[in-house]
């Protein structure tokens, strides 16, 4: 068990230097001797974990679109929005998340399928659409897989305009102007007045999953804050 | 005059090998004497035109966003779409348009300001809303340049994930997908039911800027051909 958690630690410390190596370098001219030096580990250790270049890249890139643990939401347009504003937050603040999408986006890329990431986020979005349809919460003539893939490959442009003209600083106002501009012509109306799409909403889903992730402290009888948080 | 025709196309056969380079090598690794010997021209004629590798990659993305010939359209959105439209026509088939738009998008070139493509298209894109709203043909939140972002960043994700997916074949049907879904927040209805945005409307304005730049011979009275174009 120990040897296992030794084991995901170094493939995690090889896949951060990895992203910080390709972010640096570009794929094409990114070395697996460099990444090597920046993870710190053996020769052994790396190729036990990724035999090749392209498994790096493809390890990398694949953080990106780990299942989301967004909570279930009754309005499932609402848990598409927050999978998409959650993933936005992560790009902001987890390097290797960014490291991915731009793989992804690295049109020089050679040798590499960068339609993975497209094709899986479409994926999540095409099964989360279908479930909102079968509850009426979409406009009759919406075609789940075809509104998914407008989605994706309109968010990844958004997200490199983001980063080319102000490094992500203005990342949450443009998916929310995106969001703004398309779900409109989706989600029947009243459904859409009852979903978050503020710029704030990002944060906010990434501060619900913080908390339920610690650890609850079981309440004392009498204590003011069960009343408060309704425990 | 014959000596800047010349010129001219010098400056053309070098751009044209640059965007080869870049496509090939990636920004990062591409190097000017490889753009040599492509263009096989000489040393003095590339640096008298482009003194660094910087001014090469800018001229490639500058070549995307010349002033686009799109016919002034009574219907300002329409003029707009078909401004789009036919971008995402030259994307598909001219090599440098192809190379700016990756270059743009390319998070690993580093020194190269890659916001210009951006900044210009959304400027393109903002002065056309702001006729349209004159006009009356959009809804009245509508804030011309926040659209113009939307559409602008929108398209980039979806040429890339295009790309990605099938090297540009299904980007008309992608881009129709896009206004499909993003005009029906934008353009009141009565304007949005008479717009084209149908996938083959790239080709359409196209071959429409193709006979226009013929030079029309002078129609001969009783020529049966006038009657046929109208003339």
């Amino acid at each position: 068990m120990v040897k296992q958690d030794r084991a995901i630690r170094t493939r995690q410390t090889i896949l951060t230097a990895a992203a910080k190596v390709f972010e640096e370098r570009g794929y094409q001219a990114a070395t697996i001797s460099e990444i090597l030096t920046t993870a710190g580990v053996t020769k052994g250790a790396l190729y036990f974990h990724f035999p090749s270049k392209e498994d790096l890249a493809d390890g990398v890139i694949h953080e990106q679109d780990q299942d989301l643990p967004v909570p279930s939401r009754a309005c499932k347009v609402q848990q598409l929005v927050d999978t998409v504003v959650l993933h936005a937050y992560r790009l902001r603040t987890d390097p290797l998340v960014r490291a991915g999408v731009r793989l992804a986006l690295d049109q020089q890329a050679q040798g590499l399928d960068r339609s993975g990431p497209f094709l899986r986020w479409s994926d999540v979005g095409t099964t989360l659409l279908r479930q909102a349809q079968a509850q009426g919460e979409l406009m009759p003539h919406i075609e789940p897989g075809e509104t998914a893939d407008v989605l994706v490959g309109a968010f990844a442009g958004v997200q490199a305009m983001s980063q080319a003209v102000s490094n992500y600083q203005d990342l949450p106002r443009r998916v929310s102007a995106l969001l703004r501009h398309i779900l409109p012509s989706v989600v029947v109306p009243s459904v859409l007045a009852a979903v978050d799409i503020t710029e704030s909403r990002g944060a906010h889903v990434h501060g619900e999953l913080r908390e339920a992730s610690r650890p609850t402290p079981e309440p004392c009888p009498g204590d003011p804050s069960r009343l408060l948080t309704g425990q």
